[in-house]
């Protein structure tokens, strides 16, 4: 059956995430079952790049199908859109061999996550990006960051809710990048544990208002406990912004 | 009684409009409910500059109300949005001289227009712009907004429901912003009928769209016949983005 890669858009505000649970809805949930009245009642299992959680966007998650029906692949994009909410917009689709793997194909990933100050809250923003009312030293940010770069055991900055074991993961690139009242942080790497991004970006923030010295950055790392790090940054200022493959 | 005048954003996707309407849930019935438990349960009267649609943005809305407390004023904005949804923000605060009306004193309006066009639909951008699959000639665009400039008759370009009958407007600029995948049309005026700003934009893209030529502005003004205009553009693009006084 020919395969289908896609990527995918989405607004995850009003979302339980992207996985399927039971009687939620979720951005995995409404996708298959628009393709499933697509293919006219059948089911069609979906397979993403990795799940994201209640609140987290994407800008290019990417998601694969296997499906019979014969539509010229550029059409499919039109199709598919037709069926869904304007909450979710396909952006592209190909034709991909028969071994592609949404999720185990991946080499790469990239999130971003948007910060905002300013003297009041943005009401535009409220969904889409985090609010910081403080001032953050952007130098030192920038400093820290650095230290997140390479290979390392990110056993910190990771939920222990998780069940992975092996938590070695690299880093290619932390970029801060900032922009009128907005700072965008975006990180490159091969593999994000479950929460990974979040945990980085709450403790950049308390590195950014000198709660942390950015050198603290190694002796989190070195301890390989959660509890070294910063906060959990809000779902909402987090995009799932692109996935390598 | 000391007067207050605010400066006031909010996305208006949720909300039934700006003004108070029985059982609806409005930007003014928000903010008066918010005074209300300030003023310990006493009803507070909320005046704006004027109302916008369901559906319809502010960046800087302005409205004045009277009040006995006693807050430092650069402290009303925090007091009041501890009170407010995120979908609401007060911006600024000031004391103005008892004989300020925030509706009667108005001396000019600016309203922006958010338009982007794309292959595919952008999932965020769905309550804040409106989206036109096609191209436009912006040229002719610019050349049709030249003919609404100045001194004029919008018949044509205002609700056949409103109650206004002197319907003469001047509008001092409108200007046509492009960046990226984006147009943001500004119109800047001494005043704007109901609907007027919608109409003039819906009529605009169909200049772009070549369905209509730059020159048929005039005659569209001239026939003072609100059919002779363009379809009302979608709410959800239009921004009230700052009052004068």
């Amino acid at each position: 059956m020919p395969r289908i890669k896609c990527t995918v858009a989405y607004d995850g505000t009003a979302f339980h995430g992207y996985q399927v649970q039971p009687n939620k809805r979720t951005v995995q949930s409404v996708i298959e079952q628009a393709l499933s009245r697509i293919h006219k009642g059948a089911a069609v299992k979906v397979v993403a790049s990795g799940r994201t959680d209640a609140g987290v966007h994407a800008v290019g998650q990417v998601l694969h199908f296997d499906t019979n029906i014969t539509i010229p692949i550029e059409k499919w994009p039109i199709v598919l859109n037709s069926q869904l909410t304007e909450e979710i917009t396909i952006q592209h689709a190909e034709q991909v061999a028969e071994d592609f793997h949404a999720r185990f194909s991946v080499r790469g990933k990239e999130y971003r996550y948007r910060i905002y100050f300013d003297k009041v809250r943005n009401p535009f923003l409220r969904n889409y990006a985090h609010f910081s009312p403080q001032s953050l030293n952007i130098d030192k940010m920038r400093e820290a960051a650095l230290l997140l770069e390479g290979e390392h055991d990110f056993t910190s900055f990771c939920s222990a809710k998780t069940e992975v074991v092996d938590k070695v993961r690299e880093i290619y690139r932390v970029e801060i990048l900032e922009e009128d009242k907005e700072l965008t942080i975006s990180f490159r790497g091969n593999g994000f544990l479950y929460n990974m991004v979040r945990i980085m970006v709450g403790t950049l923030l308390e590195v950014g208002t000198e709660k942390l010295l950015p050198k603290d950055i190694k002796t989190i790392l070195e301890s390989k406990n959660r509890s070294a790090a910063g906060k959990t940054a809000p779902a909402h200022g987090l995009y799932l912004w692109r996935v390598d493959y």
